[in-house]
């Protein structure tokens, strides 16, 4: 198959990570007899640098032109201690998923076997744990209204929802639990938010379409709790924009590291895969990132925008022996790690190519 | 000295909780030569039931009369699988917290050394974490004007904060900083929320009157990470409602259990004292609720609204006492546990009383 691919590396370690990514693309195509071309965009710090603006038309137009889109991060920490600042990093990453429609994120939360010490959270709560997060991504508070009042005294953020940016979503959420272990779990804080309760009037009604599916309703508060006592207990969990940035962060413990973990951004047009960790400007330049969730979102993207159901396995495949050959980066090392098996983000992306 | 205690016991298990509460005021009172007394008061889905308001006129009164109240919960599932219902539980507990301007609620998460092995966390996570949380509890989302539009097709909850309100709570947190570890952490979404960047902004200004406090800023989703990976990276953590909400439940899992942690809601007035757990009503009546947040928010009454610091210290030390001779309620015990060291609300009560 030919496909053509958007590399958007944006900030931080953005740039490392997906250089590893755009390998493994290619050695794909290489062993699979595909065509991948690909093309280049700016977003996010590296954007405003080069052009004033966190999200250049031009990106948008190279996105929309694309198969699929793989994201690195963004963010810089100049503008996260200048609250007034105007234009920000994350206006870029905000503003392609709103032009591009990519209404649902799926973050998959899978504990590699030989992780299963990299946690803080104790190896027997966490074996077997895979859960399937469906966060909504262009609605809540991130877009609602924002703005001062009061001489810039008083700010506010618009929390809101309409029915059918509920509905869409819901959908993709019953539709893949389906294919799972038949268990949605909704989060909401309906107890106290207006918003929330549309969202579980809605999530009540698509339920009646899927019999079979086992249904849940947890408040945000409770859902924080129990993703980390009993992770076990979720397969696939929907929810709105905010609660779904907090609970997949969380989540990142059950896996080991943000490192390990990877998100789809799909909608009505073409898809956005990036890891779920930011742009980490601590060790940006250092060559100490783990490049596996830029990995990992290859073969979502490989799954999911191009239907290569082998060729994603066979990639997630070759982390795994990566894995079980001992190998480390930092963030998934621990105490016992023999030092010569810690390695540097290049270093960690020669040996999956190697295993591919 | 003479006190007033209102007790609100309110919903589910809220009532056999706060029955343990007030016996170990008792006790205390006795022990101490005090002389406490009390009343009742309404509230929630029990006052509902009674008088058809979730917070009656008489509730408020007789709170801001009395020198503290012992809370007990809020809630009813008939409620949550309702989203439509006008009139909820959940609008009593945020309408007195209103009423009485209780804008400052402090969580305290700390582990009894007994229980390092209750919680999902590895115990070398765990151990000597000590946390203070300050969560904005009369602001944010939870009081912005909520609303429907489109014929209730699209529903909203406006996110908004004052500088007045941020400064208020920031200067609570410094100061409790200052008598602890001089670190502070303050949570917020600055880069995505307009009212985040107003709370840091304030934060910012405050941390200048208090330059030996080491101040950091966290996004609520790395925060949320942060907090499991490692928890004893933080002294003071101050937020706002919403996140304040999320956070704090998610700590629970340091300390072990729900059951186990106490907040302090204060302000200009009366101070009042509630479990952080809910209502529970999957064992309501069933006599297993764990006591000991209620005995726990009874300390914290004792040492914050009357100043009795030996008191509030002995009823801790109870605790202990009971934790070191091996019994447990339900919710921290583990397969270990003994059964006839498994106890009910009552008999665990009693075993506090006990040492008392
Ligand atoms: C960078 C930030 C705006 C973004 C978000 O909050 O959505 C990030 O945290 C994420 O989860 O993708
Ligand atoms: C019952 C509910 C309204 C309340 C809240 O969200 O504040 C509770 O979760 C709490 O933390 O006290």
């Amino acid at each position: 198959m030919k496909k053509h691919i958007v590399v958007i590396a944006g900030d931080g370690i953005g740039q490392e990570v997906t250089t590893v990514g755009k390998q493994v693309l290619d050695r794909i195509a290489e062993r699979f007899g595909h065509e991948f071309t690909y093309d280049e965009a700016l977003i996010g710090h590296a954007a405003i640098e080069a052009t004033g603006n966190p999200l250049p038309e031009e990106t948008i137009t190279k996105s929309k032109q694309s198969d699929a889109i793989l994201f690195g991060a963004v963010g810089h920490p100049k503008y996260d201690n200048d609250p007034s600042a105007k234009v920000r990093p994350e206006q870029g990453l905000l503003g392609i998923r709103k032009a591009l429609g990519l209404y649902a994120n799926l973050r998959p939360i899978k504990l590699f076997d030989e992780l299963l010490q990299a946690s803080s959270i104790k190896p027997e709560f966490l074996q077997g744990a895979d859960i399937l997060f469906f966060r909504e991504l262009t609605g809540d508070v991130y877009f609602g209204e924002k703005g001062r009042r009061d001489d810039g005294n008083t700010a506010y953020d618009l929390m809101i929802y309409s029915r059918y940016e509920v509905e869409r979503i819901a959908v993709k959420a019953f539709d893949a639990a389906m294919t799972r272990r038949k268990k949605l779990c909704s989060v909401d804080k309906a107890n106290v938010l207006e918003s929330s309760r549309l969202w579980r009037e809605v999530v009540q009604d698509v339920a009646k379409r899927y019999p079979e599916v086992e249904v849940e309703h947890q408040f945000i508060d409770t859902a924080a709790m129990l993703l980390i006592k009993d992770p076990r207990r979720f397969d696939v969990v929907v929810t709105g924009n905010l609660f779904g940035d907090i609970l997949t962060d969380e989540a990142s413990q059950i896996a080991g590291s943000m490192g390990m973990l990877a998100s789809a951004s799909i909608g009505d047009t073409t898809g956005l895969y990036e890891p779920i960790h930011g742009s980490a400007h601590d060790i940006t330049g250092k060559g100490v990132a783990n490049p596996l969730a830029s990995v990992l979102s290859v073969a979502l993207m490989l799954e999911i925008s191009f239907g290569m159901k082998a060729e994603a396995e066979a990639v997630v495949d070759a982390i795994d022996q990566v894995l079980k050959a001992g190998f480390r980066t930092r963030d998934i090392a621990n105490a016992n790690t023999p030092a010569d098996l810690i390695l540097g983000t290049e270093a960690m992306g020669k040996q999956v190519l190697s295993k591919l």
